[in-house]
């Protein structure tokens, strides 16, 4: 990929905020991954070590700790967050280049008194329904539907009825949603999606939930009715959680697990199985069904 | 919450279709959950007993068994079925307050030859192909896909080609489809929703599955091809149905269950292991891949 | 379903590129299946023998070793490949009778920089961000979103940051996406699937993902980061495949499969427990949870 400009040592070492070691006069123009490396382009390594090739980059952007598999002479820019030193980079890149998607984009859907931030970035497709509150740097992604009516039914002579659902949906500040997820309003109460929380494609998030702060949830989950998650937790994909479960603080979740109950001490959480040849599998499961009548 | 306007006992009994314990002057004009009380609000409590705080409440819609936690002297409006008498009441409250989201939504695709019964809401993105058939009082909420190409693939020389589909989709009376779901039409037959079935959101429905009458279907499931649901089933969050199942009325499907095989017994089904912490779950992982050697 | 004009024994031979055994003077007007027949259609079968009742078709399409299960008299088209022969017919039957769905639809967000192939339908409600590059033949049905941000976040002092993704996403010749189905640009190398694979409906695709040659993925899968998927494989539905897995050509994965390690041989994988009835399920769940305690 190119970069925007030329790029020198001196150049990096300030947008980084990166130490150089091995610092030279090449300069820099495009950027590359150790999967599909450019020759002589500069690199990025996130851990202390890789056993991966790197003799095509013309520099690298590593951790302080980093030690090279090999000897190498090209320049070292050296960061505590590596990734942070990229993003960096990225930034300035894109938004010269032209990446950068801007408000450009038109064709959403806002219900009456609705009330956004400041510098959100709402895209294509997106649906705000009546008087959802967005925050401040909020992102939303093409397609999501935000404040859709929850799925709240009762009975009347064993026939689904619907309930009105009149709670709304509140989005703080800095809160990322995804493509083609959908987050429904509260019956009464709201459904909140905290501050900083960060919400992966195609998740469902069902009325009355509330998502901690700095929370981030991965695709393909679902979220049922007044669950409650906490803050910093990280929520893998494909989870299903049911309702009216509490999730404390600085939990995380496995992908794919099924969550029934709440979790009341941090730690780490998983329910599904894993892939196993089909032969394997069969047997086993066999096996498992019959364990209760031994 | 704000109620659209002042009630007073009286009107509450009438529009709950409630009889009123501890009647008295007090004017309502708020309506409250027990999760978020607000002071001197109405609430509601669907079961004959809470353990939770009733005290900021000035009046409560409860069962006619209900049995106070603590002594209460605010008005109880007892009635056969609180949550229909509450859906009584939001309804009032918000088709007067500029809640009710009316057909002034636009931005709907709609083929040829479509046809929409009385009474329909269909809201932004949403996209009826060609030949879809939709009866009255259908709610179709933001950006879900009727009728859409069914995943019909055969082989010639072991590369995928596309069959036609020129089925289409039939959804009847009653019918409520949430936000992102997808409904293909079928081969040759139609796809049928029957009527007052209700799916919820992100929910895939493949080519040819029929789904009962009043049967209800939770967030994130998805329905493989030629599938056919009894009625008055319930299916969880998260549920994968193969191809080609028969699931019988009256069944009842836990979230995130895997069905391979059809089901001719009502009753309750489910499969999935639930979340345990990392540590036990590796273990038994182990512990049940090994299983087979014993 | 009606045929679009009368078609002899003689067109259909041709048209289906089939023998006729029993041949005679009958003139199909309709197409019917064997789950809803329809009186003097034209019917098919897909395997060389049924148990379902054959006996209201004036004639079948059936592969060339097809014996029935009684006697009959109508025509029998003999082909290699029934899906094709059948597939030939809709393909003309449709055509001229309006089912096709051409590209007269509209509401599609294209980004700046966005190449297209010939031949391609893009349905209302997708989105192609910025320099998605797009083949030859390629099918994307509605509400599909292409090329959004990849969820690539990183940590300073606790907190979430967004990385910037510069990466575009690259769908070669012959592919089709579903409907809802997202998938998301690279963060410097691009996000690819190549040609003739296969996506169903509300798949999640994340960041630098490549999915290799006729893969095919069902509907409700979501793949995780950096994951390279073969060529040839399938995928069913509801399947999660965590981040950075390789799996080889020729993989064939179960619905419901969760895969944490990549696959280095081919043939076929599962991991999903199937459903049971509660109380079994219930049961077995108490012994899978204490298995480690033996």
């Amino acid at each position: 990929m190119n970069l925007d400009r030329e790029y020198t040592c001196a150049d990096l070492c300030k947008i980084l905020d990166a130490k150089c070691e091995n610092s030279n006069d090449y300069i820099f123009t495009t950027i590359s991954t150790l999967t599909n490396p450019i020759s002589k382009s500069l690199g990025f390594v996130s851990c202390d070590e890789t056993s991966q090739d790197i003799s095509k980059f013309s520099g690298l952007i590593v951790p302080n700790n980093f030690t090279a598999n090999t000897k190498t002479s090209v320049p070292l820019f050296k960061t505590d967050n590596v990734m942070h030193s990229l993003s960096n980079l990225l930034n300035i890149s894109q938004e010269t280049s032209g990446y950068f998607l801007s408000e450009d984009f038109f064709n959403v859907t806002l219900g009456s008194n609705v009330s956004i931030g400041k510098n959100c970035i709402l895209y294509p497709g997106v649906f705000l329904n009546h008087n959802t509150i967005i925050g401040d740097n909020v992102i939303i992604h093409p397609n999501a539907v935000i404040g859709s009516d929850g799925f709240g039914l009762y009975k009347i002579n064993d026939n689904w009825e619907k309930i009105p659902h009149i709670g709304s949906v509140i989005i703080e500040n800095n809160v990322e949603i995804g493509s083609s997820t959908t987050i429904d309003r509260g019956l009464i109460d709201s459904t909140i999606l905290k501050k900083n929380c960060k919400i992966d494609n195609l998740v469902h998030i069902a009325h009355n939930v509330v998502i901690g702060e700095n929370t981030a949830i991965a695709a393909c989950t679902g979220i049922a009715g007044s669950s409650l998650v906490g803050n910093n937790c990280t929520i893998g994909g494909g989870v299903g959680i049911n309702g009216h479960i509490d999730i404390c603080d600085d939990v995380h979740i496995h992908g794919m697990t099924t969550v029934t109950k709440s979790i009341k001490e941090k730690g780490q959480y998983a329910s599904a199985m894993t892939a196993d040849n089909v032969r394997n599998w069969r047997k086993n499961q066999v096996i498992f069904r019959n364990l209760k009548k031994k």
